[in-house]
């Protein structure tokens, strides 16, 4: 038994013996405690802040003594007086061990400090960038053993950080003589530590300590909107967070359009590069100025995008993409220079570019996927990405299967006659009174419903002003489970269903859900038509789901996650009375808000996430429902409500669905036109 | 015993049997018999052309049937028809073994092919260039297994050249998609084979088989002259070459006086390296037209440059340079990316800048150690490289030892009264008649001495118009030797010279070399002010070689190298009268020429030369002379000429040096002034 105090770590439980006087951070260190240091022990950053613990405690079967440490020195003295240390703390570099003694590393004092997310279910990041920063004292030239100033630094970095073969950037060389001169030989460096391309490299230095932080950003490049996080790489913490319209949108409001945009106009995926990129240098500049940082210490982006979009913003032409095989130029992850991008950020900032899984499930689909991790889950999850197309993944810890399926924009209230985007005014919640079969509802902008007397008044500036895409899925589910809309998909007339609302509308019917033409509003109806978009797109969908669970050999599924903004939106039980998703427990059915964005930050905070995800990546079985014989048929069968063939046993427990239908003989086969990828 | 018919590949004497039908390139490939192929083994590139012998071959115990080889075949036929196989050569990936056979690698197939150097004693440049062409046949994309271009390009590499791990630029990406359908999945790839910092990556890419070359720049960066050599990298010829002023010349004719401009000017530093690569992408175009070449074809430069040259041209102030300790911004070599130094050849080609061996040994020094390779002598070799400053090299496979000495321009005809630039009408070549003791001479543009009777005639277009470097060691060394100037430096009386061409000029006396006032010409003299000059830059370069000597615990060489444009016309018996290099025998002293441009191009075409010259840097001593006390007792001693303590016994058993001294009392203490560097 050695004679040397003990000194046992919390929440590691790391412990050791140690001679007495030495510092409780080189304890850690030789311990691998995660204790953080940017300033290598000098008493100058306050980074390995520790809270010595006194008494007994038995369940480490140690005492600790109040004079377990050494006392306050004029170095902690000194910090307390400038700074302030939280009562209880200490000063890792500088308490030395003195006797037994428990020492608890509080999270912020961490180097790997978990980010919690605010999901329950969600697994907190790993905070460990690939940038870090570090404190060093270089030796100063010596005529005798001449080396360049850049090969002392980078010996210190190795002698005092362990740091092999650091390398520069050109434009280090070109600030490092004054840098070092104007710190007296003492600089902090930010090191990107380096990946399988890339040896640790020099992105930027500061004469002597440098007290300020490091940033990254995280980017989901949507068709639509560019939405990105702000994030300090040294806390994890989300500085600011942005979201811009994707300035493309003039070349075409979806994807297809913008691949014929480029294939009709000579230059125009140029074009189309040059105006994301700038959309994209814009937001910097916003989140930059709303985040109250300098955009030049952005040293790193993580961007996530669909596969055209992914070609775009790289400058290479979508052209393969619009026509089979669906080719990718490249599907691996790719790691860049911003510079190479014309992103003005840090001169020597990276950009990570999470992989594509195939030429429709794009490395949004990927971050989808290193957010809600499918490959770790024990449960069988169906994770659905709901947008214009829909990214499928259904799997658990054996496998991992993933598909794309073109939803259509019908999710997004486009192509319905009183469809609209998600905003004040729009219908978003609807419930069919059983007896009069008259809609009440609530728009964005409020909480109440349509029938309370309070309601006209509170939403009087936008009004009702539409349906957006969880109205119209909540819309059509209640018109279903109320008799007004049959399996097959057809209203039936004001007779057949019991409701006043109901009106014939050419050779079909419609549904009243609002009137307000007298105060010179609109007049809100669901048509036929209506339905039949909703039924393609859900057929889709879902179709695309089963077409998973065949490929799995699976009838069921544990849990079901909607991702993507809308998919925070969606009501789980009008998406399974609509058969949008497969029959499972309610409570199984949960949204993972921008799951895309996420995955975007994990990969930003967290560089041995990007490995990760890239292997998981490799092992994701891809299923191309176009060339898939099955698809067809679950399409069709999924195009009834719920479905033809499926028994939705869970959701039968729950609701009972009228089983009388409405077909005279006229249109009623379902929308089995599939369309074309958007 | 096999019974499989025996191969003897020559010249490597590489044997082994095989199984009939065996094709002689995958033999050669088995077997690690060096043998070129660029497509693969498709018959397409001819590279891999080889010369089967018949008949009985003693030496390798075998006898060679003319059947041993399979028939010429239709692939052989087609090349024959279309572009012609020399008489006895085959295809060595379609002819097949049949019978025991000698099969010899003519030189143009060897992937490593020797480049001859003109000089005897110089070891030939093994061809290894970084970036190398291969033929691929590339997968079609497939909707079952979807992956992108780029990664089954990756897969043909890997699959048929062992190719691991390469990546590609962003500029290849966007042009990978149309190349490889237009050359039907058929491409031609430069791949740069990577290095310490970089993984392979692909450089260029050409639909089908592309049947050009690629190229490389070795550049000699002076700062005078920018120097360069267009490299084809396939066959190591030098394709062109071309020399340019440097741009920088405006700021300033010497570097401490571009030191000075940076100082005193806002942005000088950065105006001057705008100059220089504007100057270089002037050169390259040049060279280029010259060439005949797209100058998009350059994929590799390597640059060979002085610390200051180095700092200015890589966008470094240069400030740090111009005072002790003349701390280097940095010391190892670089590899960059020609973008990022502004340079128009193929937007990814490579740059690699050799190490620098000392703040005041650069890069150029770093290279003429390459070329001349001390490291690998067995016998005791000093490699001066004479310019401004003199970079002195001393060693042998032991150890070599290296400083620089600052010689002043005086070598250069500057501060020379008379002294000019090495131009037609220059005075290149002196020898004084022992009894007349009048000079005659030979200018540059003439091989006629000046007392030819039709010297005036043929050189009349120039005239004489002064004495060049080389003109005026041997000048001074003639005027030493037939007892004009004495062992001190001083010029004697003509009375005690005897000679009627020395004449009063105020407190000293002067030499009439030539009077061309008669008609309009100048009259030109040796000064003892211009002694002074010769006395004052040989000495620092002796004093330097011999510090080195000191340091090596040795006093003579066993031989010296002149490198530099000047070295080359330097007479070895006129610079060891002068007492500029150590006693030697005098067929060993020779002249490597522009050795530092030689080094950068065995930089260009031999990869692992890069790896060797920075061990070789790290491993040589540095002196550096500005600290070392004997530095100046050696300058002393080395101001007389040639020298005041060194016996010079091989000089001695050649010339007999007067002894007369003409110090009548009045300054004749040699100069001994130092002078700051240039």
């Amino acid at each position: 038994m050695s004679n040397d105090p003990l000194v046992v770590f919390t929440p590691s439980g790391k412990r050791g013996h140690f001679a007495k006087g030495t510092p409780v951070l080189t304890a850690a260190r030789q311990l691998g405690v995660d204790l953080d240091s940017v300033c290598g022990g000098r008493g100058i950053c306050s980074k390995c802040q520790v809270s010595p613990g006194y008494g007994q405690f038995s369940k480490h079967g140690v005492t600790v003594a109040q004079d377990a440490l050494s006392e306050w020195n004029s170095v902690e003295q000194r910090y307390q007086d400038k700074r302030g240390l939280i009562e209880g703390r200490r000063l890792g570099c500088q308490a030395q061990i003195m006797g037994d003694v428990v020492i608890d590393v509080p999270a912020e004092s961490q180097v790997h400090k978990q980010v919690v997310r605010k999901r329950a279910e969600a697994r907190d990041i790993v905070l460990n960038p690939p940038t870090k920063l570090f404190y060093v004292e270089v030796l100063e030239p010596d005529m005798h053993d001449p080396s360049g100033d850049l090969e002392r630094l980078c010996d210190a970095l190795r002698d005092q950080w362990e740091l092999e073969n650091v390398k520069a950037d050109l434009q280090i060389l070109q600030t490092l003589q004054p840098a070092l001169r104007k710190g007296a030989w003492k600089v902090t460096v930010a090191v990107h530590l380096g990946d399988d391309e890339n040896p640790p490299r020099i992105m930027h230095l500061w004469p002597g300590f440098y007290e300020g932080s490091l940033y990254g950003v995280a980017v989901d490049l949507g068709s639509t909107t560019i939405a990105a996080h702000l994030c300090d790489l040294q806390t994890g913490e989300v500085v600011a967070s942005s979201g811009v319209m994707n300035p493309q949108i003039r070349f075409g409001e979806d994807l297809m359009s913008r691949v014929s945009y480029s294939m009709m106009n000579e230059g125009g995926a140029a074009e189309m590069t040059r105006a994301v990129r700038a959309g994209m240098n814009t937001m910097f500049d916003e989140i930059s100025a709303e985040g109250g940082i300098d955009k030049g210490l952005i040293v790193d982006a993580v961007f996530v995008c669909n596969p055209v979009m992914h070609h775009l913003f790289l400058g290479i032409d979508p052209f393969e993409l619009g026509q089979a095989p669906f080719a990718l130029a490249t599907s691996n992850a790719l790691r860049l220079r911003a510079m190479d991008l014309d992103l003005n950020i840090h001169p020597s900032a990276r950009v990570y570019l999470l992989p594509c899984i195939a030429g429709h499930v794009g490395a949004d689909a990927a971050a989808v996927a290193l957010s809600e991790a499918p490959d770790k889950s024990d449960d069988l999850v169906l994770v659905v990405d709901v947008g214009t197309n829909a990214e499928i993944l259904l799997g658990n810890r054996d496998k991992v299967l993933a598909c794309s399926s073109p939803t259509g924009p019908a999710f997004e209230g486009a192509q319905i006659s009183s469809g609209q985007r998600a905003a004040p005014g729009a219908i978003e919640r609807v419930e069919i009174d059983p007896v009069t079969k008259i809609a009440r509802f609530k728009v964005i902008g409020s909480d109440l419903w349509s029938d309370d007397p309070a309601f006209e008044a509170e939403i009087g500036a936008s009004g009702v002003t539409g349906i957006c895409g969880s109205g119209i899925i909540e819309m059509v589910a209640e018109m279903r489970v109320h008799g007004i809309v049959d399996a097959p998909g057809l209203i039936g007339t004001a007779e057949q269903t019991g409701s006043a609302n109901v009106f014939a509308d050419g050779r079909t019917n419609s549904y009243l859900v609002y009137d307000g033409t007298a105060d010179g509003g609109p007049r809100i109806t669901v048509t036929n038509r209506d339905i039949r978009e909703i039924q393609m797109a859900k057929a889709a969908l879902y179709s695309g789901a089963r077409l998973l669970m065949d490929k799995f050999g699976v009838d069921k599924v544990d849990r079901v996650v909607l991702a993507g903004a809308f998919g925070a939106h969606i009501s789980p039980k009008h998406a399974m009375i609509l058969g949008m998703i497969p029959d499972a427990p309610l409570d199984k059915v949960t949204s993972a808000g921008n799951a895309a964005g996420t995955g975007a930050r994990i990969a930003l905070l967290n560089t041995s996430s990007r490995a990760e995800i890239e292997e998981t990546v490799r092992n994701i079985h891809k299923i191309e429902t176009a060339i898939e014989p099955r698809f067809q048929e679950h399409f069709v069968n999924a195009s009834a409500i719920p479905n033809a063939v499926e028994p939705f046993p869970i959701l039968n427990s729950i609701v009972t669905l009228p089983t009388e239908t409405f077909n005279t003989g006229g249109d009623s086969s379902g929308g089995t036109r599939r369309r074309r990828r958007r």
